[in-house]
Order: structure tokens, then C-alpha cells, then sequence
């Protein structure tokens, strides 16, 4: 039987000892000097699977957005689709940052393309264990991701609150009984999430939540309002936060969420001190900043 | 200068007396016999460029689901982009229905990515006139989609209302003002829509809406909460919906809509009726459904 997806990546948080995720995040302009390639794609998994080689033996989990990949055209969504497949080998839980959504039969469609396998790819090696999905649409429109998912020890992350500074704008809107419109797709999440086939022997189910509020109040909220759900929760570093703003996304025991960070590891080359540190080294500048950042995380939230 | 995108659609429009979009969503298990292909996205590709050919005089606008494609893999996006440069070489406006939103920085990647033409496609002709974005991250999530779009006369249409049967679940939770809460994401279209630079000649925004309530009354509100944006409304035909049901999402001189109608057209094939008629010619099933479809809007919407 197919191990269930929280117990999978409860398992993989316990063997690396870090609830942690690197954000495979590539931006062009931003790749170390020296990274060769015929076109942009070439260049990006170059990079990408450089990344991966520096922070599969430290954290669990990477995340990819695909709107990275998107932006180089077809060619970098086959590129997304290969680092997933090269992350996955080398034994990382991979989340697929899609965050798609739409009506029920099209969301089928989606769930089968980043979930199923659909299409061209010519096997599910090139599928994320994960993906963030949209959750505006409703029961209808989430439905479809979790049928694909559970069956194949795979999961979602719905969207309930993001850390932009507009977030606010819809999500925070005071609904009649007081709670803020994310706290209503938190209750539908946890009802989600309470549905027993999705929820494995460690007691999270398939269906975890995106919750990156900065607010300390919110969060515990929200971990209360969710018990079944994995946290992503992505703003570590570049976006500000360290392992304390995190604390409170986390059960007492050290379980249910897992926290990314992206720009301050990957491009960990461009800060002088770590070029100095490590000989303009820059996988090694990866690997230095992917360990302190677990170490934070591991200084401040209790060992699950 | 470049056309403003609302003065394009309504032009095209009053060019073909129809405010009416063909959705071109192919599933490849209901396309026609005799089409022939090599691979599933060659059929596909073979299909929608027919499909186009057939309807290209009829209507103003086609919109195409990215899903659709996406479910074949990578290859898939390459023809949703082919698709989308054969149907502006028939004069077509094309709108992308990606439903994409993200924080910030990302958003702005999506922008580029779908509206912008970057990557690999060569040029900027596989790109659509307008796509659908999400509204749930607010004002900077959607920005970077309105400042890629504007200057190019391409425009968006953000996510308000769905017509799915669990959209109530998060889009209509009842807020403080007793307002629903798809009707505080209409006011913030409403405000960016309100930007005099997205506005053309003819007063409307590049800021459009897709506004699918099966409510009359919920559209006549969302009509007059948003006086600067065109709707997208989908669900004629398969959906359910005839000409009447979709009047309130128009002004009385008969602009601010475009209704969408797929199955019914593109899967006219499927009927005996129109089979028999046309002695199984289904691009003539098509081009005939998609007339009947556009002669039911006349009947009931005023010509612009």
C-alpha cells in the first residue's frame, strides 16, 4: 500500500531533522557566473540541478514555482517537469507551487496534468509529490486535486493566506460572524482535511494549507482552526522572517508545517561574505546557507 | 498608438454583431472522427485550427482553457500558444483562461509569461489579447498583469464570481457591511478598473471581470459595482444558459459583456440532429451551432 503523503513527509522532516524547504526559485539574471548553456532553459536546469545537489543531503523538501519555468516558455515547463524528476531521485519530497484552480471538471484537468501524469511527459518521474492549488472556487474546484492525489501517497497545499502586503485587500476581509474570509477557507480546508481517507497514521491528512500571515495571533489561529493540515509557510530570509517568526505555525511537538526559504539560499553566492568564506564556491555557498537556515529552524522548533 | 484593449473587443464586437465568445477547450475523447494526428496534441492542434476556421467569421473572440493543454504536457502548451497565434491570424481577439495569480514578484513572471512573450515562443504572436487572473492575493498580485498588458492593448479579466455549484462556499460568505465577499473582490476590479490609463475611448477598462453568478439579481449588482470593466460570462448552452439569463450582465445600450458558449459549439458533432443535417460534416455542425448561438444573443441583447 502507498504510504499516505503526510506520513511520507513527516518521515522525510524526521530522517533530515529540518521541517524545512528550499525554494528552487530561478531567476535569470540571477544564476552564478560560470553556469554554461545554449538557451535559457539549458541554463536554469543547469543551475536547478546544481541547487539540488547542494541541499538534498539537508533539507526534505524543495519547492518550485512554476511560474519560473512558465516565463522560458514550453521548453522551461519540460525544464520544471526534469528538476522534479532530478529532486525526486535523489530522494526529496518536491511541492509544485501551481497554485492552480478552476471549476470542477476543468480542475480535473489541472489535477491530472501536475498530479496524474497526463500528457507527454512519459512518466509520473516528472510529477511533484505536492501542489498548491487555489481554494476561491470552493469544494468543487479542490475535489478533483485530492481524488488524484491520495490514492498515489500524494497531496495538496491550499492557498487560505498569503504574505503579500495587498493579501489583506480580499483575505482579511471581516466576514458577519467576525472571522476574516481566510479563516473561512481555513474551515473549509479543515474539513477537507477531515475526510479519513486522506489522513494518514500520523494523524495530518493530504490536504495541508499555505498560511503565511505575519501576524503571530493569526497563525496560532490558524493552527488551531486546522489541526489535520500541514502549514507551508513560505518567507524565511529574503522575505524577512527567522526561526522564531515561525514558531507559532508549529504544534507544541514540532510537527505540522514546513518552512521555506528561497533567494537566501539559492543565491547565496551574491552575499560577499560567503564568496570570501567559500572561494567564490557558490554550491558551496548554497550549502552553507541551507545549513544555517536549518540550523535556525531547528534552535527554535522542538524535534518532531 | 496602440488601441486600448476595451476599444479592440468592442470594436470587433460591433464588427460581427455578436458579443459572443467561442470557448475553445478540446477533450480528446469527444473529438470528431477523422481527425488525424500522430500524437494527442497533434490531433488536438488539428482540431482547434478547424474549429477556429469554422467559427472565425461568426464571432468576435474565442477563449481558450490552458488546462486543456496542459493535460498533454509541455507539447500541449506549445499548441495552446499555436492555437492562439492561428486564431489572431483570422482576426480573432483571444483570450487566455489561465487563471494565474501569485504574490508580487511572481505575478509578474506569470504576467510575462502569458502576456508578455517571453521564453521560448519566438515571437509575441502565440500570445493571447487578454487571460483570466486570480483576484484572491489584491492589488499587488494583480498589478504586474495590468502594467504588462495596458501599454501592448492586451487586458485581463479577473476571477469575481464562478459559476460552479460550491463557488458559494468561499464567494458569497456574507461580510460585516453585508456585502458577499465576491462583491468586495468587484470593488477592488471596480477601483483598478478605475485607473484612467486603462481606460479606452470607449470608457471601459482593461480591467475586466469573469462574472458567472447564475443569480439575476447578484449580476445586475455586479453590473452596476463595476461600470468600467467588461464581463467575461461562460455557461451558455452546456451550461444551462439561454440568451435571457445572461441580459443582467449587460448595460442597456448593450455593451459590457461577452458570453461564452464551448460544449454546445465546438461538440455540435455530437448531435444527431445537426449530423443528420449536415450529413456529417462537423465543421459545418459547428460554424451552424455557433450561428444559432450568436442569432439567440441578437434576439435578446441589444447591438452596441
Amino acid at each position: 500500500m502507498t504510504a499516505s503523503f503526510a506520513d511520507r513527509l513527516l518521515q522525510a522532516v524526521r530522517d533530515k531533522a529540518a521541517p524545512a524547504a528550499v525554494a528552487l526559485d530561478p531567476v535569470l539574471d540571477r544564476l552564478p557566473a560560470g553556469i554554461s548553456g545554449e538557451s535559457a532553459p539549458d541554463r536554469v536546469l543547469a543551475f536547478g540541478r546544481r541547487v539540488i545537489e547542494a541541499v538534498a543531503l539537508i533539507v526534505p523538501v524543495v519547492k518550485i514555482n512554476i511560474a519560473y519555468f512558465e516565463v522560458l516558455g514550453p521548453t522551461g515547463v519540460r525544464v520544471y517537469h526534469d528538476l522534479i524528476a532530478d529532486a525526486s531521485r535523489k530522494g526529496l519530497i518536491v511541492i509544485g507551487d501551481v497554485k492552480r484552480g478552476d471549476v470542477g471538471h476543468t480542475a480535473e484537468l489541472y489535477a491530472q496534468a501536475h498530479l496524474g501524469g497526463g500528457g507527454d511527459l512519459g512518466s509520473k518521474a516528472g510529477l511533484p509529490d505536492a501542489i498548491t492549488v487555489s481554494g476561491y472556487f470552493g469544494r468543487d474546484g479542490v475535489a478533483p486535486f485530492i481524488e488524484i492525489a491520495r490514492p498515489e501517497g500524494r497531496g495538496i497545499f491550499v492557498l487560505v493566506r498569503t504574505s503579500n502586503p495587498s493579501a489583506a485587500e480580499i483575505q482579511d476581509v471581516e466576514a458577519r460572524d467576525g472571522k476574516k474570509l481566510h479563516e473561512h477557507v481555513a474551515a473549509c480546508v479543515a474539513r477537507w482535511a477531515a475526510d479519513s481517507d486522506t489522513i494518514g497514521r500520523c494523524g495530518y491528512s493530504a490536504v495541508g494549507a499555505v498560511v503565511a500571515t505575519r501576524d503571530a495571533a493569526d497563525a496560532a489561529r490558524l493552527r488551531d482552526a486546522m489541526p489535520r493540515s500541514i502549514f507551508l509557510v513560505p518567507g524565511y530570509g529574503a522575505q524577512g522572517g527567522r526561526a522564531e517568526d515561525f514558531r507559532p505555525y508549529f504544534k507544541p511537538d514540532g510537527t505540522g508545517a514546513i518552512v521555506a526559504a528561497g533567494r537566501s539560499i539559492i543565491f547565496a553566492h551574491e552575499r560577499p561574505e560567503y564568496r570570501d568564506r567559500f572561494d567564490d564556491d557558490w554550491q558551496a555557498c548554497i550549502a552553507h546557507a541551507c545549513k544555517e537556515f536549518v540550523a535556525d529552524l531547528r534552535r527554535v522548533i522542538p524535534q518532531p
